[in-house]
């Protein structure tokens, strides 16, 4: 893309709608930019996941639409649109949503979204839409 | 804060809109979270910034309301809310609003805002809210 007066280019932004508009399976993250060795990813979730750890790094969780609850062994929080939350690393959570709620995970390149674990839940890694 | 009969802890999520409501000058990002060695940071942003570059790291912007333009030598970039861009590192950018826009950014602790330049526009860094 480009103005053919200026030579200038259009970069296009990232549409977080729009990039979850290009699917509706939910638990699969899709990878939609990265930031160094961050990346981030948007998910649909509906139901409740397992519990799981990430030994090595803390989780963010930022909710675009719907309400999401994750569940700490020692409490729990509550995330609609608008919010977010950073899981510290080493911390068991467990998140859930009685809706669907859609989802943009910020987390380093190579996390598994099951942490330790391995399940029905876990999802392809590195899947970029 | 916690619920005497399960005693478990009611954990906050960080609203952008709370947060942003606490504050009305522009240019000054606040942090509201931290994820490992990064920061996410809520800012007001209206008119011209300058020309910078940031050499060791990308820079995320994520526009929560209004409108974000980031020109770059050979091109631009418009973002809306509910979008995201994110600048290579060594890519010198300047951003610009020509209304208030109000942005979260995710960069690593202690980068500095106007990169190697120092301006007007230069702000305290690692400022909480």
């Amino acid at each position: 893309m480009s103005d053919t007066l200026t030579n200038q280019k259009a970069y296009r932004a990232i549409n977080f709608a729009e990039k979850l508009a290009l699917f509706d399976d939910q638990w699969q993250a899709r990878v939609v930019a990265e930031m160094n060795d961050y990346q981030f990813k948007v998910v649909r979730i509906e139901g409740d996941f397992v519990w799981h750890q990430h030994a090595d790094t803390d989780e963010t969780f930022i909710v675009l639409d719907g309400q999401l609850r994750i569940d700490m062994r020692d409490g729990f929080v509550t995330l609609s649109a608008g919010e977010m939350f950073v899981v510290p690393k080493g911390t068991e959570h467990k998140p859930f949503a009685e809706r669907e709620v859609k989802l943009l995970l910020v987390e380093p390149r190579g996390v598994r979204n099951t942490g330790e674990e391995t399940s029905e839940r876990t999802a392809v890694n590195d899947l970029w839409i």
